[in-house]
Order: structure tokens, then C-alpha cells, then sequence
């Protein structure tokens, strides 16, 4: 059983947005990469889509909602017929797209949790997958497009942290049977602010402790 | 249930021959990168199943026929064979093995997206199945190789968009009902002949609009 | 069914060791490349558990064991605060991650092996599952840190090779009917001796033929 935390048409209304915006951030990475068209809806179809389909894989849930609702697949599209042609502009607003994607990023881990433990997986283990479902399709888009994935980078600001947040927010909450649209809302809140807080502040995670200085930089 | 268009022993022939192309195309980069005898397997196999397995995971065909049949597990393997004795030899041929992959394509495109739908997937999401059953592979090596994949590279030949017109004739003939040896095999030769039109004539798309000439160059 | 050739416990103590191993490889590399605390977990977490969250997901054993087993979950992150404070340490004593991760190589070929066969499939996929089962945590590892794997380069002294000869004495056994604790030990332990000589003696696999001085040299 999937919780139906929101109406119906309110959640899919979010994890169009979710989709939407993560689907900017790989088209725009394209953009950056001098990909074609082509390469540009493929870098925002598997950023916006990868991290749920390996969600829904792992939790055997196939055929992966991406491939059986038109909206979540149509939405990429959208974003890279935009950024194709509007790239400047886009990337102009690049605070925009931040908050965006920050939405995105505290939607996808609440719904991500909530959807793994609706199938059965442990508390634990729906963090996991929350977590995975929220960076997992960030990282996908670094691997296709060659670069070290920025979840993974010292010189990125905090990205796993809100989400690892937002998803332990609503294990607690299921834990309690406290779920409900109230509480996974505050969750998702709770993540975007973490978000935005790390991005004007530049909070960072630390390297490991006594790196010599003759370790490989990452450039 | 799953459309036989062909009569079995044709359509196994048919991906036989698929998965050899392929195969052969995975052995020559790793040929060129360097890699060691294992290595040149390997990225064969990938190639050449990569596709596939990635379709049946996600239509929920465990274990992805790559795994229960011999022969498609067997012929990435004689590819790699023939390439690790033969490379200069196949080099020379180029041209012969771009026509082989060029069949290759057309052939995965309409068989994955024949599976697709038979396996209960709405038209569109058969059709991004069997451009991915198509292109997949050649993502898959071109990571595991650590290089720009060639499908999102502006400086490389028109190769997803013909597999999507393949697809989608399919799609059309599903459509319609009208899909059998005849029109998927239309379909298949047509992926093949735009395909190596797009070689021929260096057909290539479009970057982004506006492009400012700061934009890391994908060397 | 899932063959049990071992008391639960001593399985699971074996699986929990070799985990823990392979995530050190992984979290190694992750300080090596710079990445910050949570790179080093997301490293070593998809080091020790990738191969067999792909062996599980093309099996169809969803959600894979290292989503429902609590100890293989938190195996890694002990492992990513270990290398975190002690990583100098941790690399001083190289020599001995190295059989550690040559006692992972050796349990994880056997485990995989036997576990695909258990779950249907042929000898021959079980042992390439089984080969992929301990292979497959370092290509991902290499991908996601942005390297060729170290699979796949001639420049590395043999490691496929030890885990298909353990994950084929361990088909041969399944075949005469033959593969309980003592058989399956012995496999592992072979692997883990074949590994341990190919790092005493460098033993490396040959590159093509003929290979030209043209090729591009993988650095």
C-alpha cells in the first residue's frame, strides 16, 4: 500500500514541479557540457526520472511510475525545449533554479521515504531510498555527463544533509504513525530551508581528518 | 504476452546478429583504451546487453533474458575474441562494422519497444523503452569507459534520432494493429537507412541556442 | 530457495566482513579523491553493496538484501568513519586491506554464484552473476568516483580472474551436486590464495595483439 499523504492531484502536482526542476538543472548541465538537443532531453529525463526509477526498482515496484504516467515522462521534455532556447536566461536566474531544485529536493525525500515504506521496507533502509530517490537522479546526471558527482564534492555546499533530514523527519513521523499531510509537509519545509540556509551560508562538510597536502585534487 | 513478429528461430537469428555488432563496437574502444584482455570482454558485454537488461528490469522481465539465454550471453564473448586477435583488421573495416551498427540499432529499436508493449507499457514509455533498449548499451560502455557518451555529443552523427523514428513506426503500427514481420521490418530498415544517411551526410543536431563561446568545450 | 551452505550466522559473519572490506576500498578512494564526509560514505556504501544490489535486482530478489538487512546497511558507514579519522593509518597497513578485500573477493563470488543458481538461473549466468556479484561494487565505485575502473586496466594485476575461477568451481560443484560448507570454503578460499599470488607476483592479464604505439594511453 502507497500512503496517500495529499490528495491525489496535489501530490502529482508536486512531483511535477520536483520533476520539472531537476529536470533544469541536468538540461542546464548539458547546455554547460555542449550537448545537442538530444543529449539535452536525455540529461533532463535521467536527472529528473533516475532517481525514482531506482527507487521503484529496488523496491520492485515495475514498472517504475516515470514509465507509466505520460506527466512525469513529458515534463523533461518541457524543461529542455526551454533551456534549449532560453539557456541565458535560465541560467540567469540560477537563484531561481536553486530554490527549485531545493523544492524538489525536500518533495522527493518525503515522498520517496513514504513510497519505500509503503512497500514494506524497514525505517532504516525508506531513509535510504528516500535519500536516493531526492540525489540519486543529481548523480546519475554527473556520471553520464563525466564529472565527479557534486553530491560527493568538499567544494559543494550541503545537499545530503537536508535530505537525509527530510527523510529521517518522516521516518520518525511513521515511526509515531504521525503521518499525515501535516507533518510530511513540515518535512519537506524543513529540507528546503536546510537547503537554502546551506546555499547562502555555504555551509560545507568536512574532508577527512589529516588529509596530506599531496592527495589528488579534485578539479 | 510477447508479439512474435518473426518466426522464433529468424527473430533470435536477428538478435544474435544485434548483439554481436554491438559487441564488436564495446571490444574496439576498450581495444583503444587500453584495456586488458577481460577488460575488452567486458565492456563487450556491457555493450551488447546493456540495453536489454536495463529494459527488462524495468518492465519487470526478471531475469532479463541476457541471463537465460547462452547464446546472447555467448556472442559478446566471440566478439571480443575475434577483436582481441583481429582489432587492426576490424579497424580497417570501419565502415563495415557502422553498417553492422547501424542493424544493430534498427533491430533493438523495434524489438524493445515491441517488448515493451507487450509487456503492458502505454505507447510512449514502449517507444522511450526501445530507444533506450537501442541506445542503452552504448551509454553503458561509453561510462564504463570514462568518456563523454557519444550519444550526447554534438560532433557525432545523428544516432538517437533515427532509432526514435524506428520506434515509433512501431508505435504507429501498434497503434493501428497493424504491426507484423512486415512493418516491423519496415520499421527496422528504415532505422537503418537514416541511420547511415546520417553518416553519410555527417547529419548532426543542434546545440543549444545562443551558445556563448565560454561554454566548456567537450574535447 | 536459497541454498544454505553455511549456519546462518557464520553466512552472515562472512557477509558482514566481506562488506566491510570492499567498503573500506571504497572509502579509501573517496579520501583519496577529496571528497567530503558524506562522499565517503555514499562510496563506500555503493562499493560494498552495488554488486549485490544488481545481482539482487536482475534476479527479481526485491528489494535487494541490502535494503532489508540492517547489519549490511551499517556495515559501510563504520567502515567510512574508520577511514575518516585513520585513513593514514588505514593506508600505512595497504598490504592488509588488500587480503582483507581478497577475502571479499573470494565470499562474494561464492555467495553470488550460489545464490543466482538458487533463484533459477543456469550455471553459466550464475557464475557471470556471481562474478558480477564481486566485481560490480568496484566498477561502480570507479564510475562514480570519475576513473576507468580498475576492472578493466591491463595496468592491474589480476582480479576477475580469481572470482571466475572461484564462481566455477562453485558451478561445477552445483552440477555433481556436490556444493556444500567444505566445497564452497574451498572455492572461496582458492579465490582468495589466486588473488593474494596475483598482487605477490604481478600477475596481469595482455592487451590486444598487436596492439599499435597510436592507441590512447589510459593515465
Amino acid at each position: 500500500m502507497v500512503l496517500d499523504l495529499f490528495s491525489p492531484t496535489v501530490q502529482h502536482t508536486l512531483d511535477l514541479i520536483g520533476i520539472f526542476v531537476f529536470a533544469i538543472s541536468g538540461a542546464l548541465l548539458a547546455v554547460r557540457k555542449n550537448f545537442d538537443v538530444f543529449g539535452i532531453a536525455v540529461l533532463a529525463e535521467a536527472t529528473a526520472l533516475g532517481g525514482g526509477i531506482f527507487r521503484d526498482i529496488v523496491i520492485g515496484a515495475t514498472p517504475p511510475a516515470a514509465f507509466t504516467d505520460l506527466g512525469y515522462f513529458s515534463m523533461p521534455l518541457v524543461a529542455a525545449v526551454l533551456v534549449f532556447f532560453l539557456h541565458p536566461q535560465v541560467e540567469r536566474i540560477n537563484g531561481a533554479v536553486n530554490v527549485f531544485d531545493a523544492a524538489g529536493l525536500g518533495l522527493f525525500c518525503v515522498t520517496g521515504t513514504t513510497k519505500a515504506y509503503g512497500y514494506g521496507l524497514g525505517l532504516t533502509s525508506s531513509v535510504a531510498l528516500g535519500l536516493a530517490t531526492a540525489v540519486g537522479g543529481g548523480v546519475i546526471r554527473d556520471v553520464i555527463a563525466n564529472e565527479v558527482p557534486s553530491l560527493v564534492r568538499w567544494d559543494r555546499d550541503l545537499y545530503a544533509v537536508p535530505a537525509l533530514a527530510g527523510a529521517s523527519m518522516v521516518a520518525v513521523c511513521l515511526h509515531l504513525d504521525a503521518l499525515n499531510a501535516l507533518t510530511s509537509g513540515i518535512a519537506a519545509v524543513a529540507t528546503f530551508l536546510l537547503r537554502l540556509l546551506a546555499l547562502r551560508y555555504h555551509w560545507r562538510a568536512p574532508r577527512a581528518w589529516n588529509r596530506r597536502t599531496s592527495t589528488v585534487e579534485v578539479e
